[in-house]
């Protein structure tokens, strides 16, 4: 070894011994007869002293940042302590210095706040991640994925490594396809997720498996999205569905306890719907309140009373009104309610307006529709979302229920955010169970899987899959942790009759069935158990236990939004020889060419 | 939970307990008034009584192998005890089953001894993993990898995912190729090994890196290739050679012990050059002794004291002649020596011949060639190879003294087997050491890296770079189990200068060293420290653990030689629309279409 100790762990009780200590050099003061360096490495900085007059000083004085070190000296106590680092109380006394090796310049300053701007960090991503706080999320990647495995292994589940290079797969995202030089004109395809292969371990007998994975989805690229993905992928057997939950809530439990040492009460189980009634999403911000509180039935009913044109259109045509009190807000200015009303109103957002309320100290309402509705009108309101004076009322309405509860969503959202509710340090975790099993979808005209088309009903359902299969409820769950959908499964199909008729549902022929999802199908004639299983996103997990904004920063070499890794140059040109092994061609865009 | 015991874990202590089971049915006996059913899971096998007369036993005598079952019922002792199975002492009273699944007859027996050969067995892998003794194999790899990181995460190293969308390496194996959809004309290649990526986790500061991570190479497959497999890739800096074998040979340690239950000694340390003198391989397996002794000498002193024509030509003429001393062999017959002839005479081995010699119980000397050597003569060389009365010499001359030590090691390893030294449950481990740097390439007219173009020379070697670059030791390892080359590794080059002047020895331009290894060389500018490690191949470290010949047989999902996963039926056809996505063509066979 170049060192007998690290950067990080000498303290005030080995001051006098000698110690080789080697590692980058942070920074370099010069005061007069004294130079110091901070050296630092993975584990923290360690303050080095040389003292003038000696051929170390002379050599510290040449050094630039970023050199690699190596020093011998004794461990002394500072004069001026530094309670900022742990090392703090200590510097070393330095006695020789060899450089292992020079460095240029770097082109951004490795520091917490660096003055590198995205583009060129990622560029020199072997830099940035020498800074302290990219670094740190990568241990935190590695803390996390240890303790899953720790926790899944004494639950006595098997981590399977399921094949990269597979079979292109039906009914899902783009997938990358990989050429096959030994099967001219065929490709393998990297696995979205090892669904398939999962439900043939269950098949085989394996009881409980789990694998941290590397997925693939060729889609276009959005902040939170990458090409490549990890999945803490699970799955077991002869289970229900408050099984999986139990389970895998234990695992979620596990971690925040071991890495955050934060313990968490049991996690509420929610359903679909009320999670879209109370909250407008499938994965409420559950850090704070503010609950929706519906108001077309009192609108309507104050709108009936009324002569034609004294009614507020908006209100007494629409759908759906629904409000949210914000506490204490009443002292918002004119000038935060418009912009409020502009962020409901952007194009992502799509709201036509929004109406608001304050509950005055007084317990007068004044609102943004005074001249639409009595006092008595607006105290019915006041009353029903249980506003009180100082609270203001946030109200928002259109034709499709649906989509005005996403923008109450937004604006719920957005009003936490200002009000500081939604603390990355704390966490509300959930289950979203009873999620539809199918959903309408408008391009192709017929429902479709809400999670995929092995998914089981909900017992009590199965006669609805006759006469109102839109409303027939799956045994499928979520995993949301402050508003972040961090994982989510569902008990599947294992009887042969039941799975035939959700394919007529979804509208496949017994032949597309058959074509498409066949190969599972005959496996399942041999034998299958009862299963079910759940997928996390492994990057989005520790997004989160990371406080961080985007999963690229707890990706050690992530891809920009057009998918290209821009330190490896990747992807790039090939070789002629390697596309005439291939026995493929590259499009020419021009004819002519 | 379908169960509130598995079939692996009744005991004689939980007789009267009422439990439900739930697995496969694994065999059905009928004997008069009582059927049995043995009930198979993950865990093991419990027998179920049904009794006449009641509804479960109907049902019971309806079932077929395979079908999965649940029952409820109660422990009871049985009457005739099975000491095979862990569960042997009880057998469950059922009170009523319930067939959860039907099955249709696998192709194959579910048993340890299948009916089912390779080809079938494979097309319904998941059949084939429900065989005790194919998942036990699983387990075990699920096992090993957990103690790994078990292991490694104790040692402080971080398991840093790295990407499987790269781009090509320069001078590797072939790479798969992926086409990129939103860069067309451009391609992904799939990692071979993340080498230049654990090397820049070194530049970034990460001082220990490891990961479990799928490398890939497109290949012609053998046995025991396949186009994915698994390492276990490791990297450490500020480090010397022996800081690494230390580490590594520590985790083989862990390993043996926390699996195997076996307490191994030190490694023993061999050079590269005694591997290839005395065992005349690379990887060694030392389970046994039979080292090589070279008789060169003694036999060209006896040859210079005989006329020409009375000399043995072939030994006289040999560049070396080398013998193994098998112990207590000499009652091998003329028809075992005549068949080890043919064996080391095959094209793959390629030895001319083979001169045997017997020592008899009194002492004499008997050869195939005692008509070109006396007595005296043939008792030196039995001297010399400290053969005994009872024991056989076997000799092997040529030419080529490397080719000549290969094909004397396939004969010791031959003989080794026939007498029963190659047991797979014995273990000997050794590491093999100061590997040349450079070996001559026929093919290319020029020194070749025999490790990577990155790996250190020896310090002390360092001056023959100029004068006799063939004669260089690197500060290159495998670690060596049975014969095997479990792992290898090497100390980095972290000087800019060294790191020149090998690629020149290797016999790049500056400008094609630039464009090979530029990226890595301009990243090491910024500050490399000295760093090193080395990669397992997990596949082939399980498969040792197992005692298996092949690697296939410890992955879940193996392909064949053609590369196809026949279960999957991967590679397969894609759609055109996808072909056009990425703006490739397939090359048609035939113009004229």
């Amino acid at each position: 070894m170049y060192r007998t100790v690290t950067c990080g762990e000498l303290r005030i009780a080995d001051v006098e011994k000698n110690v080789t200590l080697a590692g980058w050099v942070q920074r370099i003061r010069k005061m007069g007869g004294m130079t110091f360096v901070d050296l630092r490495d993975r584990y923290g900085i360690t303050q080095l002293a040389f003292n003038q007059g000696t051929d170390a000083f002379d050599k510290a004085n040449e050094l630039g940042r970023e050199y690699v070190i190596q020093v011998k000296g004794k461990v002394i106590e500072r004069q001026s302590k530094n309670k900022q680092i742990a090392t703090g109380d200590v510097e070393i006394e330095v006695t020789s210095l060899v450089v292992l090796n020079e460095a240029v310049t770097p082109p951004f300053t490795i520091e917490d706040e660096t003055d590198g701007g995205e583009d060129i960090r990622m560029k020199y991503r072997y830099l940035d991640l020498r800074r302290n706080c990219v670094r740190k999320n990568l241990e935190l990647r590695h803390k996390m994925a240890f303790e899953v495995r720790r926790y899944l292994d004494e639950k006595g589940f098997l981590e399977v490594e399921t094949p990269i290079l597979v079979n292109s797969t039906p009914e899902g995202a783009r997938d990358f396809i990989v050429p096959s030089r030994m099967n001219p004109g065929q490709f393998y395809a990297l696995p979205q997720s090892p669904q398939i292969l999962k439900q043939l371990l269950m098949v085989s007998g394996f009881d409980r498996y789990f694998q941290i994975v590397k997925c693939f989805r060729d889609e276009d690229l959005r902040a939170d999205r990458q090409p490549e993905f990890t999945q803490i992928d699970c799955e077991m057997s002869f289970v229900e569905q408050e099984d999986v939950l139990n389970i895998f809530e234990g695992m979620s439990k596990h971690l925040f306890k071991t890495i955050l040492n934060i313990d968490l009460p049991d996690f509420p189980r929610m359903t679909w719907a009320d999670a879209m009634k109370y909250y407008g999403s499938d994965k409420p911000d559950t850090r704070f309140g503010m609950k929706f509180v519906e108001l077309h039935d009192i609108f309507h009913a104050i709108e009936e009373q009324k002569v034609e044109a004294e009614r507020f259109s908006v209100f007494a045509n629409a759908q759906y009104i629904g409000g949210i009190c914000a506490t204490g807000c009443a002292t918002y200015t004119r000038k935060q309610l418009d912009a409020l009303t502009e962020y409901v109103k952007r194009p992502q957002i799509g709201a036509k307006g929004m109406v608001y309320a304050r509950v005055e100290a007084d317990g007068n309402v004044k609102s943004s529709v005074d001249k639409f509705y009595n006092q008595e009108a607006l105290q019915q309101v006041a009353t029903a979302m249980d506003a009180k004076p100082g609270d203001l009322i946030l109200i928002l309405s259109g034709d499709d229920a649906m989509k005005t509860r996403k923008q109450l969503c937004e604006l719920r959202l957005e009003v936490g955010k200002q009000l500081g509710l939604r603390d990355p340090k704390k966490f509300s975790c959930l289950w979203i169970v009873d999620f539809p099993m199918y959903e309408w979808s408008d391009e192709e005209q017929r429902l479709m899987a809400m999670h995929h088309p092995f998914t089981s009903p909900k017992p009590e359902d199965i006669p609805l899959m006759d006469t109102n299969p839109a409303a027939v409820r799956a045994n499928a769950y979520d995993m949301v942790i402050n508003g972040v959908e961090v994982g989510g499964g569902s008990i599947r199909i294992h009887d042969a009759a039941l799975q035939q008729r959700t394919f007529e549902i979804l509208g496949f022929t017994p032949e597309e069935a058959q074509l498409k999802f066949g190969f599972l199908m005959n496996a399942f004639k041999y034998g299958a158990p009862p299963h079910g299983g759940l997928a996390y996103g492994l990057d989005r997990f520790v997004s989160l236990f990371a406080g961080l904004d985007s999963i690229r920063d707890c990706i050690a070499f992530p891809k920009n939004n057009q998918g290209r890794d821009v330190m490896l140059g990747a992807p790039g040109l090939v070789d002629q020889k390697q596309l005439d092994e291939l026995e493929i061609l590259i499009k020419e865009k021009d004819n002519q060419q």
